[in-house]
């Protein structure tokens, strides 16, 4: 297995992605290996520093960074060179196995799409998000700001891709899929979700549990939990400002501690043929390690194969 | 002035609504009298009890009662000497100058429709909710759910009758007014939002600060968030989760207290010919003093006034 690491992606790269390669690399059996992309030069100063032999990883060296605030789509077509763009073209030739980066979150999304592209059937890939339960474990939250606006068939998709991630990642066995709306009775919602729960409903590879509200995002009530992306982003800052609350104001408890992005490290794009992998910008070495670990994970469960079988069939 | 209460609404009725009238009265001044509506029979036990005059109250006896899963155009039709339709009747006939229940949300809004009914103007009336802020004070957040689906020109609206409410409830001089979005770009959100955020720009009105993110809740960037009730109110139910999640977890802090409703008590229905307020199901007899308190101080502010000169002029 190769995973490839764009080490100049995130606000702290290429140090932090550096330091998190080594990191990942003493966890990772023999026949698991690291591909970085990006500039050399930068990268062997680091690990001679850390006594870290350079032979232990491949180097792909890219002469190209994309910046954070590039737009997306020109700058994948403009910088053909860029760490980014290389990752995606070696992905497609099938040169490594999983693709991750803390860099520029769209460029990723659309390097995604325009190198393994969509999985055939699936309407909308989406952005995942962990999201830590309260009882222990992690619930899956998409689409976690790909797809803005989605119709009630991108929702019916998000939740069987989440089911079948949560299923073969997280190894939950029959996960319970959960529409976030305003209320719990069927009838409740927006135009949108009125329309999309009778879809997930009738979706016999499921297991549809209702809809679910605002305050079940830590509970125990779905381990998948299906909304379009401008409400799944909402949810997410908010989320997360909760946490930097609780840190600001010395509120120490090992559930907020889970908060944390460090301790999953990235958020999956679903539903391209490829493993892919988006690391959060203020991505540290801890957080980069986890995020190859996660691919990793990702490439052992086939879950690429089950999405295709599942939407291809 | 007369402020009406509904003594029948909410899980611990009649005994939390009496207590917290109880102790609104002693916080009100001589020409500003609280209007019981309900059994009268129930009400004087508990009144006897904290050896507290009757006659300090108005009493308007009711025989029904709304219950919090009924119906509510059904039950506001169907039983018309409930305390929340003639507490509304009242209303209508200015024989009170404010109505305020913890009883059944959705009764209360369509009371108020039927009774008082929209301003002239006002598109679609909104349920509007308090937000502490990190640095003190308040915003004002709507719809918090009256209207699942909005289109531009409700959103707009929301926004000139939240700065109205900002600047003449809570004395904010300048109201700050943010969009709630997935982004800060003027060209982000979904459809809804990238179609409100010229119609902000462009109300002379209001001073529009563009887009809020969901971290943004908190911070002091907006004293009025505007989003539609879909975004609303999945946004409220999460944020008391999280006041719920520490207290469960002995997490104690100030900041946090204050998510606490019992401190602003209740939540203005905004756009009606009336103040109106609707209160937490669970309200305690703080809650319902401090229901009673918000509702004078709507009616002291004259903001139905002013709604009605932004809104005919």
């Amino acid at each position: 297995m190769k995973i490839g690491l764009d080490i100049m992606g995130g606000d702290y790269a290429p140090k932090a992605t550096v330091l998190g390669a080594i990191a990942a690399h003493q966890n990772l059996s023999e026949n698991q290996h690291l591909v970085l992309f990006g500039d050399k030069n930068e990268a062997i100063p680091i690990l001679k520093e850390q006594n870290f032999n350079p032979d232990h990883f491949e180097f792909v060296h890219t002469t190209e960074v994309i910046g954070m605030g590039e737009h997306p789509t020109k700058a994948i077509v403009q910088k053909p060179n860029s760490s980014i763009s290389v990752g995606f073209q070696m992905l497609k030739e099938g040169k490594i196995d999983a693709f991750a980066s803390a860099g520029n979150t769209g460029a990723m999304l659309v390097g995604a799409m325009f190198s393994v592209k969509a999985i055939q059937g699936v309407l909308r890939p989406a952005i995942s998000a962990i999201i830590p339960k309260e009882k222990g474990g992690f619930a899956i939250l998409l689409d976690a700001g790909a797809n803005a606006d989605c119709k009630p068939e991108h929702l019916t998709q998000f939740g069987i891709m989440g089911s079948l991630f949560s299923k073969y990642v997280y190894q939950i066995e029959i996960p319970k899929v959960g529409l976030m709306n305003l209320g719990e009775e069927a009838e409740k919602g927006n135009l949108i979700t009125q329309t999309t729960y009778p879809l997930l409903k009738e979706t016999a590879q499921i297991n549809f549990i209702g809809n679910i509200e605002g305050r079940d995002l830590f509970n125990d009530k779905a381990d998948v939990i299906v909304c379009d992306g401008f409400t799944g982003n909402i949810i997410l800052k908010l989320a997360e400002s909760f946490y930097v609350l609780t840190l600001k104001r010395g509120l120490k408890d090992e559930f907020f501690d889970r908060f944390n992005y460090e301790q999953y490290g990235g958020s999956p794009i679903l539903g391209v043929n490829a493993p892919v992998m988006i690391g959060h910008g203020i991505s540290s070495p801890e957080a980069i390690k986890n995020m190859i670990l996660h691919s990793k994970n990702m490439v052992e469960s086939k879950i690429i194969e089950r999405f295709q079988n599942a939407f291809n069939s």
